[in-house]
């Protein structure tokens, strides 16, 4: 599954070059075709938000994560200073979004050892977690 | 901002095809570095989630907003069937996740009519709407 989709990309990236002029490769690689089918997006709350100490401990952590093999896209985020409306909830102080091709992709990562060592070592610096777990519809 | 992020990818995948083997171009185009700045993720409770058609409306109504020239990214989503866990939410019916460059793609989104015509057309939709807006940490 895995090995067919890079191949997928890969091939679709080469004919792109090969065949178009860069902007008709930049619109032929869009974001949208990019983002992974299943999305894992993890909000932490700390105990102690006023410890930039310990937000910098969660953010190393949840970064190390990147190494689990099944993780097809990372990013590790804090609250955006976006216009503030009472649907927003930016009470939460990290937020963790995993990409991966599909939910086995995220069952072997909720097992990994990578992933149970950063459990380990970092769950005494969170209150609060929630998670969102999102398939792609077509 | 755009342009110079676009020739960026378009120049690496070029360089890709010309010096490396198609597995080498697939490592150097992980979707870790396609991941857009600023996330917006919106979550939609319905008010009729029975209704197969207020979800197909729904889902319609949010992927035509990707035609708005700010969005870098956009994933679609519904809950993933992963193991049931006390900290997953998954009650929620639909997921948009949306990827702007910056805050002012976003802020710009947010005014755009296109985006106004989908609140517009689809909010009777809905019962609650969960937004969390993530800003990447290098």
């Amino acid at each position: 599954m895995t090995t067919t989709r890079r191949e997928f990309l890969t091939t679709g990236a080469i004919a792109g070059a090969a065949l178009a002029a860069p902007g008709a490769l930049a619109a032929s690689t869009t974001a949208n075709n990019a983002m992974p089918k299943l999305l894992h997006h993890v909000f932490f709350w700390l105990k102690n938000p006023e410890s930039a100490a310990d937000r910098a401990k969660l953010i190393a952590g949840v970064k190390s994560l990147a190494a689990i093999e099944t993780i097809r896209s990372i990013h590790v985020g804090v609250p955006a200073s976006t216009e503030k409306r009472d649907v927003v909830d930016n009470s939460y102080h990290v937020s963790e979004l995993l990409g991966f091709d599909d939910v086995e992709g995220q069952d072997t990562y909720q097992v990994h050892p990578l992933h149970k060592k950063f459990v380990d070592e970092h769950q005494h610096l969170w209150s609060k977690v929630v998670v969102y777990d999102a398939l792609k519809v077509d």
